[in-house]
């Protein structure tokens, strides 16, 4: 039995995967770190998890006793420790956005100085849907974005059959996607009975989205904006497309249906999804409309952002990477 | 001092008016009526408005003692009260969708069959800030839906320019928006944690969007789509342009400012606006950016459904009708 | 494997029950039903749930089929149906209140006329943690109340040592307490940013805290009052206790800890409790506190009333009266 | 006109107090300041309160020149401020709780080392309905704490009457309550369908209530336990009474409308209030009940705790202390 730890599991995200992996049957959670919170039980900070493990300061040697690793760093912080995780021989997942993108010049445009360019070219994109073969392969995955998991999943058939003339996305977010740190963004009485766009024309989630659809055939940049809910997880992606040409519902729908018709985490779906509807699961929903009247085409797609599009996604990357079912431990 | 009735008042909007009647400094409130809950307190419906007036029956010949009417019915059943009021030489300003649209051909598309249709042309259209004259003359005027307030607000002054190829308005709304009978929809157990597109490309308010856009010079129809928050009062649309031409942020600015200077109820804002900064007011708070990564436009436009987007839009509306200060009680 | 039926899965507790045992290791759920919702797929209902089953009319001659059956119907007309069951030779566990209480007469006080008043000393009263062996050899259970659940778990130890001499409980509850139809009360407009008691001195479940209390040892009647939260699931329960006699905060430590140190699912906690700590699973969550400044005690519970207060309770229930571990597919 | 000025305007409290004082028909707003926040205006912190005005660094030779000051500094830090303004000849409410507790020593073991006793004698407890006629002439007015407002309002007549043997007051309060600081407590994520008790057994409102309530003839120490709530503003107290003697509830009706028959802000209600009945009002509404199956008496009541239990009962201080309506500028 492989095992496993989480590096960085104070935060909303790590605190899943280690509770995704402590109840997982075919891998060991072999220790939990935290930068800030060590010596602290899980417990304590997550009592919903109920993983009985305490957080450790990271020691790198008494890593190494591990098979794989999943990294839950901020960016730029993630590089270091990824590399040292890897020239120990472990197999690692990354959540940051460190090995997302592939040119490093548009890295450090939207980021910060890479920590270690020379390990973006080792890293698979972890979108289980698209890179199924690679990861099985990989020593690094790049767990993508939450929105471009969403983003990606709604829109690739189209660009890849070219469909794509111009795409807005309106993105709405959940409040643990800004993360566990306090701030007056994420103060209760800001958000509740609100709703507000944020990160306007600059959220770092853009050139990721542009990479993975412009690849597909999509025309970039990407219309996309972020729009924060009284809501703690769950992401909706409503996309408007002007199509390249006519399309009617049946196509939408058989292009669609013959791109996802075996995918165990996509779900087809004959009505506009809710966020409530895949909450808590690896799924990401996908409603498509073919609207007579303007000629568009609508595409909403929802997910969970701690689980879809972080934790339980990191997992059935960790699932194919280990030749294990990638549905395994995640229902 | 004239006085008002508000026919219908124990829905939300109805209600409301309720309340900026009975506090404003130059109307009398007469008498407040109901369908089913005539005989009941309207605090024992709606404590926080502390109106102490008892809900009674509709009576027309009673009601003839009052100058003017706001009439909270839905549509279809509006259209006949109205008549009977303005028959008996009242003013009116009625909530309902029954004298928005000028071409009774799309009301009957989108709505039932018109009891009235001879009096659409008497109607003005309520939005105060491009009808005021209309209005000040009016007997009858017709308060536009929420929506297309936010929405032709929000673009007017793109549209008037000719600036506008295409556009897609993604709205957000909160739960009062569906009215105060219980439903599936608006249980909260349905609606928390939750966010969900509702109407795709079939609700009524697009037409009247349509007609009020398209008369100053957009291309209809236009991409419209609501989405239900767990909010209770506000909306949020946020409209996504493909300018005719290039425009810089200076051009825009100017532009709105030109056209809303010195409008009491329409704010400029530098940063995106939240419904909790509109929240109780008859204020519509516009953001305009001109997206330099993809040469779009974006309009973000945030107003109380229930206040500027009915009830307080409608006093707004009579205060004209009568010769008052468009402002006056509402602060 | 046995099979079992869920009958009356439409509304929040039977369909939690449905989703339950269909992930079940050792039931076989042969088939839902649904009074009025017959013919419906659960997953157009709950999505969420992922049950690929249809709802059917109740045929109780195929139902005979089955080894047991989850009854989630409502009170008095439970019976009838629980009744043929259990003549067809299935084990039943009944989520409603008309097997709860002993005497047919306080029953009929507090609800309706009793249809089988010859079934009620059958019954066993499902709380895990006090009937298990009953519960064991039992053809009927009647799965407790929500409220009940919560306060008998907070003050069993207590009420059997003796030591109440007065208690206040102050319930919270979200708003699936309240059912599935559509109501004023559970309108998201009614309940957001809301909090309000309600059932002040005649909440039906009074009656069966005041036997099981009762039985143990505590004075009854008992003071309970529950408010509605703008929650959906969750109940806490603030217990306020005036001792027979000084206790100090060890004594109340091990008091509790002596009568829940082997349960499954009681957990003992150091802080008070808050309802996220337990959603969605069988847990009580529960914390003592001997309040030195004025001598009296404090108990607070936290239960999820759909799992632990419904649904999960008669899942465990079903367990021990098929003689597998309790604990089986509740995590 | 006399002119007023709000020291610690960048908090929930003195922003909305500023908000009150702009408004006001008989006060000017001189000026607000922050400690923090200066050189900032108020409609970047606050856009809904719609105040022009640029927060400032405190200058008290400047502040003299406003006839009054309303102080919303933390405890400890406010008295060296309000020594200073009264010293200049301002007249002051401090919202603090630096000058509510009559005994320097309880102040001292709940907070901190007192910074200016000798002014303790000076201040008047700001609870309007039972101080009026010592605040009119006071220099210092100590606003109450927002529970002890609540709590005194809702137990007062039974405590003057000698009725009260033992009492637990049960506290539901929103976000706004625990302050505008970002903390882990405050974070939506924690917040939202969730509640939790805290500060079990240690909450400093305690010894106000015990004062204030032992002053009318309660016995103190009194048991009460707050609970935090997923909602913005508001606050509900419960209040569990075991009376001295037996009392129907018409006894208990008529007690309570002897004493508030005549008071503008207190609304005796027939049914439990709603924390959203009373929402941005000075407002507190209670509904009593006489329990006849345990003898004990229920209170219930609501209020506004940035409103009533903060801001707006200053104002109505301040109103009294210039001589005017204790209603202007409240509605």
């Amino acid at each position: 039995m492989p095992s496993a730890v989480v590096v960085g599991a104070s935060g909303y995200a790590g605190a899943l995967a280690a509770r995704l992996l402590w109840r997982h049957p075919l891998f060991e959670l072999a220790a939990i770190t935290a930068r800030e919170d060590a010596g602290r039980p899980l417990m304590e900070l997550y009592p919903q998890h109920r993983v009985p493990l305490v957080l450790e300061e990271l020691d790198l040697d008494r890593a190494t006793r591990a098979d794989a690793a999943i990294v839950a760093y901020p960016h730029g912080t993630a590089a270091p420790v990824v590399a040292a995780l890897l020239a120990r021989g472990l197999r690692v997942v990354d959540l940051s956005a460190d090995f997302r993108l592939r040119d490093v010049a548009i890295y450090e445009h939207w980021y910060v100085r890479h920590p270690h360019p020379e390990l973006i070219e080792l890293a698979v994109y972890g979108l289980t849907e698209f890179y199924r073969d690679q990861i099985a392969g990989a020593s690094l995955v790049a767990c993508p974005g939450c929105f471009p998991t969403a983003a990606i999943l709604a829109l690739a058939p189209l660009a890849a059959a070219g469909l794509i003339a111009d795409v807005v996305i309106d993105a709405k977010t959940g409040v643990s996607g800004m993360g566990k740190a306090p701030s007056d963004a994420n103060h209760f009485v800001a958000v509740t009975e609100n709703v507000r766009p944020y990160g306007v024309g600059s959220h770092r989630h853009m050139p990721e989205i542009d990479q993975e659809l412009g690849a597909l055939g999509a025309p970039v940049p990407i219309a996309f904006t972020p729009h924060l809910l009284p809501i703690d997880q769950g992401e909706l992606l409503s996309c408007y497309i002007t199509p390249t040409r006519p399309l009617g519902q049946d196509e939408l729908d058989t292009l669609y249906a013959a791109r996802y018709g075996g995918e165990p985490f996509v779900e087809m779906v004959s009505a506009p999804p809710g966020v409530r509807d895949v909450r808590e699961t690896n799924v990401c929903a996908i409603n498509v409309v073919a609207d007579e009247r303007t000629g568009k085409l609508f595409v909403f797609a929802a997910i969970d952002n701690l689980w879809k599009g972080t934790a339980s996604q990191a997992v059935a990357n960790l699932n194919l990477m280990f030749g294990f079912d990638e549905r395994l431990g995640l229902r």
